[in-house]
């Protein structure tokens, strides 16, 4: 039984990655093929010809339609066939389904589920990387994983200190105990931990030149099903925001993650670092783009190892979940309403 | 369930490739090998040991027997054992299944079924192949889907447009309709596109050396469960057969496909082009064995992909047919008829 | 359902495998983690951490302790959790099986199943395997195979002729007949092949130096589940042992198998060869070991290769068994009886 939370706005790519290359994504378990037409807008159709189901994806866009490779059916941008060999007439039913996208925060966010409720759902906000003010660097990586799992690891940054040690882990990160809030009717959970003196790991020195010891805050948002954001904060020990709020003294990173469940056991992990600092230095980036994507791999392969070990081990297997948990056990819990809240069959379970 | 057609003659390998090596093929299922005694008879066994069911094409032939690679049981040619390792006594039922083999128009054919049918049930002839009037460039290629996907293909040559351009495809092919004609009772479904007027595709040009548009019939005849047959009729435009039948102005090629199921999601694509003309000019076979090859090679592609596309859809999954799918849609038909027949279970549903 | 013999020892590694490094192994489809204390105890632990089941196996040894390689759980080497992250109370729970452990006769024994009955049940002995007056070589090799596959091809060396001409095998081996003896109670199977006169195999020939023709003793004791000796004595034709049992003039090599189920379809073929002739003869160490690594993956081969046939085979399939076998089916006589024995559903069935 599938546990995808359907109706709802997913990353299917970066902006910069549709164009007039035909490009195949598959979205909680839909293949997709995504392209650009000649004026610039993103479509999203399925990526099956309606014919013998062969990849869109595998086939050739002419002009702004796709030309099926295997017996050429020509798809428009809304999915419906304008033409099929050998005969004139078209039939009624030969048209792939289209899905809903929209352009935001460099994301291209396409919904899965029933379109007549996209309009009335907003589309997730991740403003830094498209503001002006920031400078980003991101990146993609395949995760053979269950989305869960990479939903379990951000919501628990203690990992931080075991799994990221060298780059984003001190010893103090899994040391500082953390506070946990749920706002169960917006269904957003809050994870924070705010170590006042600590050791500033590489990734920080690096990149902001702070060369004793930190204030470092982590303050998650996470937005299930799929949009995960980490406010993190670091600045001189001792030096904290002003009472109005402004905070000039400090270096601030706005991490984000778009979780995209592909299949059951794959998922898209988009990662993305804004700073607003060093904006225009070239080198800070490459740096934070490196740095950034060995701990995004250092993830994928521990991921990776535990799907494994939960497709080979019996059924019933226990966790055991301690304070560090708290936020992911209610991430968890929100995921688990909302996917009963898109299946009628599970409604009211 | 599986959907074999069982009581028939099916293409195990070419004669050539039938020698004093074992050879091992998987058709409809079942495990054989292959081998040609001293005399030059071909023969055909189930290729799993009695006693520990070691592949006995992992074994040794040793003149005109098999011994086992792994205890050496020992086996003739009509799959009774002749001896077994530490005693005298041969047990009784110590046999392998020997299969009905006939040689004919280059190919082994082997039965697989009720052994009681073979010989009141004629070998399919494909007589080009091995008609000296003829030069025939051939080979096989496995294909990592089932075999309708190959039928379909096959049956339906619009595709040769958009997926073999630049090789047998031109637009005329995709734009010309075509006639379909079904003989139920002998089994045999007849699909005919005649181009009166159209580009000559390299494939023709090069071979026959025509420069300016043609005349291109492609008349099918498929004769299920395995054997496919295009005659390929190619002039200058406007020239037609004489009203007696015969054609010396035409080129003619005869295409072959013996298409051997070999498991549910696996097929022997065998493939031949026999040519009347330019018989001995090593050039043109050259030529029409690569271009050909490559044409094979690029259904390959494109069925491989749909067999996991088929694996991963969810089931009820729906096809639309159109005017071009007629051939195809009867062939199906009657696969499914043959199959019902030779399956007990299923007669009269 | 799992056929595995449980309440019982079983090789996990050579002692001289285990060490400061942490090692994966699993054993009856548990993974386990293998160590060394400071002490130079082998500890062996159930390979998940109970926090978020990673591999403890891919986590770090400090000390004699295992910190988890994800979020720092801390394991001692009873496996109860001495440290967890970002708080000080350690859950009563925390805490991973370890399972019984002996080292005896080079191996690392570890006890799967119920560990009440562990101390009661005497490890097997292979006693020439640290014994000075032998000189061993040994390895291991995976196999992509069930255990009862590797019972099979070392009960019955008929095989010996036909698997492994050139290195262990001469005809004789397969002509001449066995005797079979079964201690039920005990739970041993005895299998003899006692060849007079008889062709030395390279094996023997290049490492004793014997020129002519042998007499060649094989005298098999399998201990199930899972230990297997070979006697094996070779000397000049017509020597024998005298009457008080001492045998002078014959080169003795016991040849011990430990065969370790890792997965319903996988096992750690454990082989060793322990010589009372040229103990110090490095040459003659070097070859034995690389000969009868070349005779194991022979056999792996063979095996895998079975393994695949099975996996591909219909429900059914009837195996044909004569006299060579009678050691093989008192084996899994005897392993199917364990198997039964250990599970309580299986009791009187």
């Amino acid at each position: 039984m599938s546990e995808f939370v359907r109706d709802q706005w997913y990353v299917a790519a970066y902006g910069s990655e549709v164009g007039r290359e035909l490009l195949a994504r598959t979205i909680l378990g839909e293949p997709i093929v995504l392209y650009r037409t000649g004026d610039g807008t993103a479509v999203a159709l399925a990526d099956r010809c309606v014919h013998r189901r062969f990849p869109l994806s595998e086939s050739k866009l002419v002009d702004d339609t796709i030309v099926c490779g295997y017996h050429g059916f020509t798809y428009g941008t809304d999915g419906a066939c304008v033409a099929v060999p050998g005969q004139k007439r078209i039939p009624r039913t030969a048209r792939v389904p289209s899905y809903p996208v929209v352009e935001q925060d460099s994301f291209v966010w396409v919904w899965i589920g029933d379109a007549g409720k996209a309009a009335t759902t907003p589309v997730p906000r991740a403003p830094w990387l498209a503001d002006p003010g920031y400078a980003t660097v991101c990146g993609m990586e395949p995760l053979n994983a269950r989305a869960s799992l990479l939903v379990d690891n951000l919501m628990d940054l203690s990992h931080e200190t075991y799994l990221h040690g060298g780059y984003i882990g001190t010893p103090e990160v899994a040391e500082t105990p953390i506070t946990t809030e749920v706002d169960d009717e917006a269904g957003v959970v809050y994870v924070s931990r705010h170590m006042d003196d600590t050791e500033c790991p590489p990734f920080y020195a690096e990149s902001t030149g702070l060369a004793g010891r930190i204030t470092r805050w982590q303050d998650i948002e996470f937005h299930p099903p799929c949009l995960y954001l980490l406010h993190s904060r670091v600045a001189p020990v001792g030096v904290l925001p002003n009472a109005d709020g402004t905070d000039p003294d400090a270096f601030h990173v706005e991490v984000v993650y778009a979780i995209t469940p592909s299949t059951e056991n794959s998922t898209y992990d988009f990662w993305a670092v804004a700073r607003d600092f060093a904006q225009d230095d070239a080198e800070v980036s490459d740096y934070l783009r490196e740095s950034n994507r060995t701990v995004v791999l250092q993830d994928v392969d521990a991921l990776n190892v535990l799907e494994k070990v939960i497709a080979d081990e019996p059924a019933g297997y226990q966790e055991l979940s301690i304070n560090i948990d708290t936020g992911g056990l209610a991430a968890r819990r929100i995921l688990a309403r909302m996917a009963r809240a898109g299946d009628p069959t599970k409604v009211g379970s």
